[in-house]
């Protein structure tokens, strides 16, 4: 036990270093008062967003628990709940921190460029350590009440269910929360580039344009709070999922050890927490200036830094990293600390081939990027060409890491080995939100300084520090949908395991044939593929739909009020918000309850078709489907939108024509293309995955109790 | 053998159906001098075109028939030549056909809209009964050799060998034909656009853009040609795959009944051809003078006299349609006649519904469309994300249309029906391509109506009937895309029969396990849904640069001869088009050979590392990976570009602003941008994934011989 209690400690400190270093941003100065004022809208329409978007989850999320209750039990309900709310707390805190630090950064900003990343990445790192440590106190905690004080052992089928509806409340707020924070940032990113930059002809962040609020405020829904429930997701998801698939296939151990290695994930999350605040500390400017060379001092020290944490805390919960323990069920011949350990490195090295590879497709110094600049100098039509063409390279490499991933975590500890892997790729999550959520903040600071018309020189600074931040965001998500597919392959694990323990409650005479040919296996492929493209297509269509609304609303405050271009009257910031909020809520809701209703719809139509053991096998396929197809949505859809976005950022600093050229235009549209690519659809299919993969544990689980 | 005889019979007749029709056409005036002058310029590019495409095509050709030879044996080597020669021929003709009526047809519709449709629709048609006749022609002939003159046993491995190396030859044709076209086509028309359109400000089809002539050869070279070679090859693959698992899987029958058995698909493709025939008469403007109507009346026709046809053959052949035949092998308690018709009835409805659906998201009609034009008034970004929402889409209501036909076909007679399925789908193929081959005509015939100065009432005829081509050609890829993922379904159960068959010459001591709980097959699957992904990244990048070259060439020709766009002097088309035909053929060849080298690759290294049975098995999931994810990637990348073509020829009709307006411009953008989508990528998609099959098929007999 006391492997959870130190754990626990770990997500605590990650708690007090959050404290600690929120005093400290908050301490900054706020800047002047015009400033101030302009963050306070901000502010005010993030809270206004996201109060609004958890009451309306909260009622789902009541209505589902109410469910879980009645057909998993009462544990079941609360492991549900308390994902669900740690998962909208993560969100809501991460935002609170970030539209604060905005401020704070861009009046740092007028100070230094070390100073203005010094506030800004603070920012980030509490958001990301707040992330790790809810993300393990949740998942800790709650084990550690089941087998303590509720007295479970730790393989008990209450303790598996509960940990599967944790991992379920965490994911299903989080698909709301990315696929609505999604929705709400592009439609007032898009909306407001078509009236102002293209219509009214005033540049963007102008504060004549009623949306600009809008926009500012989408960064922090979209880009902070709904990337933070992402992560949470993925953390519980993958941490929960191995700490199942190891209660599932190793046995022949007794209770006690069994223990200590279902602890051994949560207490490599926890010595990751530490390796990633002692990271933090090595974000810092060296001679060169280089922005993205002091956010990788800190990636690498961390991830370095976990390779001996790992290995010591493995070898101290073992004991002997060479004793084989465990049946053969897997035909790996048992499992040892040695082979857990390799197992953890091949995560490692998956997370950092992700993050070079994300950064070679989407940074400015490499060919992608500039592939689409030079297809810019001729016209719209190029410059999307050579984006979608790059979007569907840019799957290629990080596919083939995943598959060597998969082989190598295999042949080291079979399927717990890929469990591992996996969660060793998500103990660095502090570390990567931190980067990430970076972004958001130093995007907002150019606004800012932007609107309350600070010095040029501030601007060049904090657009130095966005740059930066479009590539950690693109980084970010593909080592989340990267671990998202090593996740969801132990989730479908946990399926198949979940599948010939239940056999016989579930009236199942035979086992289940999942061989490729049979025809229902190859129906569920197809059907779950299918997924992340209606995903896809309603999270693109939702974001044009809203920004249209935006477009008219923009259009109707100019019309109304003409004092508004001349810069005399102030526009209405908060009905424009207030508009996309709406917009956006009542856009989330159908795509999301889609990955939640299909496992149900496709078990049910094809049982009735051909038969329970069809349906539960054209099920196990659908998850498969769905990652299979998801990944490559996914990737390509978060790289490419990245490579435009940059590409942009690289023609206005000077090349081919610089702003205000042909090229310039262009390259505006093809980063308009991968606004919703990148910042809606694509990130919305990492939990969109996850959500599939649960729904159908928890069918089979309340069939098998039904049945 | 009757049987035989009379599927030879039916394709001589579709021989000389186009023999007769050609000389229809060829009979009309083809118009004045200029007129006459222009088509002789395409004819002459499009020829040399050809000539060097299949002068390349056939050095890989001789090279992989000398592989064959060797180890697969003489005949098999006889097969793939047949198969090569063949579908080179089928688009050889096509094409010239196709140059040789647009002048006509443009000169037609000088009389009536009715003459014109009239004469590119027999155009149209002589290609679709060329393809149709000749891959019928190809399979029965040399199934008529080796089981008759040659003396083996229709389940003899030789003839089945054969039977797939006939098929090899023709997809490895077709894939070059299919990509090579599809770079021409949309280099030329993209560079035409690029810096005629955008830079230069001159018209579409203006005589003064050096590439316009490149333009109108790259409709030839692509749309018809390319597009022939690829029907004839899902035709012979898909008739032989059925053939070879009919005997793979009906056992415990004579060898004259199976003899008659293989010998269903054969006639039932050749009494196709005769309601095809028919079909092609009903096309005529009613009263409402609707193109679409006239041309639907030709394939409704078609398909609704193909029902009583198939009843009454499959009866003939079968002698009673209830006995039930073959042991149980695949969990179906034998097959019947009843069973096989209901099968194919299957696949018609396949068939109409997914030629409804297509039009339905490709037609002006329909809310795709108009979507996309009303994005359109927001700018170019917009109309990109809602065309690339539509594209993701249109991936759905097929799929589901495909997984309920799987459903039932199988239900009807297990994975033999699914291959019966697939060929009545095939069987209307020369009804399909004839509506598709009739869209390239139409489109010449406005560009030399443009080019020579023809009267505006006749571009508005032509334009016309080319807007109702671009739906077609969208449908026919639609067909084509949808029957391969039935037609790869059988191929890959071939594969798993021949496994079995040849488990222990290949050294395998037990089943292969194809089970989704295996991870080398989720390897596979990965590594196969890659493919697509990498294939299309490079077809779009091969027209982007391809597309360079033609930008540069122009604009050197308008700058070393200022007489050109005064239109003084002529501009050197000939040099354009052999500048694309370089080019083309040159970015042809790596793409290519991807889906040759792809299964070779992954097996020897999967089996390298975890053994051959899980190579194998890779191997198996890297087939069916990549029809799960090639589905999706060509059913959205020709629906929505075709979405996106009929989006720009809405607004020309007058709507959004009309031709000129800021919607219009946004139009071209998509259009552009769909251009690559719709006929390089997407298309060759199609070849792609029925060539992976097959090289796996002939991968194992080599093993198989070689061990």
């Amino acid at each position: 036990m006391e492997i959870v209690y130190i754990a626990i400690g770990c997500g605590l400190l990650a708690l007090l270093y959050g404290l600690v270093t929120a005093r400290q941003v908050l301490a900054a100065s706020p800047g002047n008062a015009t400033m101030q004022a302009i963050a306070g809208a901000i502010q005010e329409g993030a809270k206004a967003y996201l109060v609004r978007q958890y009451s309306t989850i909260a009622l789902v999320g009541i209505v589902v628990a109410v469910l879980v209750g009645l057909f998993l039990g009462l544990t079941s309900a609360v492991g549900f709940l308390i994902g669900a709310i740690l998962s909208g707390a993560a969100g809501f805190i991460g935002m609170t921190i970030s539209v604060r630090a905005n401020v704070r950064t861009a009046e740092a900003a007028r100070g230094s460029l070390q100073s203005g990343l010094t506030v800004a990445f603070r920012a980030g790192a509490i958001t990301g350590m707040l992330v790790a440590g809810l993300a393990l106190l949740a998942i800790s905690g709650f084990f550690w009440y089941l087998t303590g004080p509720a007295g479970h052992a730790p393989d008990d089928r209450l303790v598996i269910d509960s940990l599967v509806a944790l991992a379920f409340g965490a994911s299903l707020i989080s698909i709301f929360a990315r696929l609505g924070g999604g929705i709400f940032t592009k439609a007032a990113d898009v909306g407001a580039d078509l009236v102002g930059k293209v219509e009214a002809g005033i540049p963007e962040d102008d504060p004549r344009n009623p949306a600009v609020i809008a926009d500012n405020v989408g960064d922090n829904v979209g880009d902070c709070a709904g990337m933070a429930a992402d992560l949470f997701e993925t953390y519980v998801v993958t941490v929960g999922a191995t700490m199942v698939l190891t209660a599932l296939l190793v046995t022949g151990v007794d209770n006690a050890f069994l223990l200590k290695l279902m602890g051994l994930p949560l207490i490599v999350g926890g010595l990751c927490i530490i390796t990633s605040i002692i990271g933090t500390f090595m974000v810092r400017l060296g001679r060169s200036q280089s922005i993205m060379g002091a956010l990788y001092k800190g990636f690498w020290t961390t991830a370095i830094l976990s390779i001996p944490a790992i290995y010591l805390v493995t070898n101290w919960v073992l004991g002997d990293m060479n004793v084989v323990f465990g049946a053969d069920l897997d035909g790996v011949g048992g499992y040892s600390g040695m082979a857990l350990f390799w197992s953890m490195m091949v995560g490692l090295g998956v997370t950092a081939l992700i993050v070079w590879i994300t950064e070679y497709y989407t940074g400015t110094n490499y060919r992608p990027v500039r592939s689409i600049a030079k297809a810019s100098e001729t016209g719209h039509g190029t410059n999307v060409i050579q984006g979608l063409a790059v979007s569907l390279e840019a799957t290629a490499l990080p596919t083939l890491v995943i598959v060597v991933g998969i082989i190598l975590a295999y042949q080291c500890a079979g399927l717990i080995g890929i469990a591992f892997a996996a969660t060793a790729m998500l103990a660095l999550a502090g570390m990567v939100v931190a980067l990430d959520a970076y972004g958001p903040v130093t995007d907002n600071a150019g606004g800012i300084a932007e609107m309350s018309h600070l010095d040029e020189t501030v601007r060049l600074k904090t657009d130095a520090l966005d740059a930066v931040g479009n590539t950690t965001k693109a980084v970010t998500k593909g080592y989340a949908i990267g671990s998202a597919g090593l996740a969801a392959l132990v989730l479908f694990g946990a399926y198949t395991e979940d599948l010939k323990f239940y056999n016989s409650a579930l009236g199942l005479t035979a086992p289940v044939d999942f061989s490729l040919s049979n025809p229902y296996v190859i129906v569920g492929l197809l059907l779950g593929a299918l997924l992340p493209y209606l995903f896809g297509a309603m999270g693109m269509t939702a974001v044009g739909r809203a920004a249209g609304h935006v477009v008219k609303d923009v259009r109707h405050q100019f019309a109304t009020d003409h004092g508004i271009l001349r810069g005399e009257s102030r526009p209405n910031y908060a009905r424009t918000v207030d508009l996309v909020t709406r917009a956006a809520i009542r856009e989330m809701i159908v795509p999301s309850l889609l990955p939640v209703l299909a496992p149900i719809i496709v078990y049910f139509a094809i049982a009735a078709v051909a038969g329970i053991d069809n349906g539960f096998a054209a099920l196990g396929a659908l998850l498969l489907g769905v990652i299979v197809s998801g990944l490559f949505v996914a990737l390509s859809m978060t790289s490419g939108g990245g490579a435009w976005d940059n590409a942009k950022k690289y023609i206005e600093d000077g090349h081919h024509g610089g702003k205000g050229s042909f090229a310039h235009l262009a390259a505006v549209t093809g980063d308009t293309v991968g606004d919703p690519y990148k910042d809606t659809a694509g990130p919305a299919v990492n939990p969109m995955i996850k959500i599939t993969n649960i729904v159908a544990l928890l069918l089979l689980a309340a069939l098998a109790h039904g049945g």
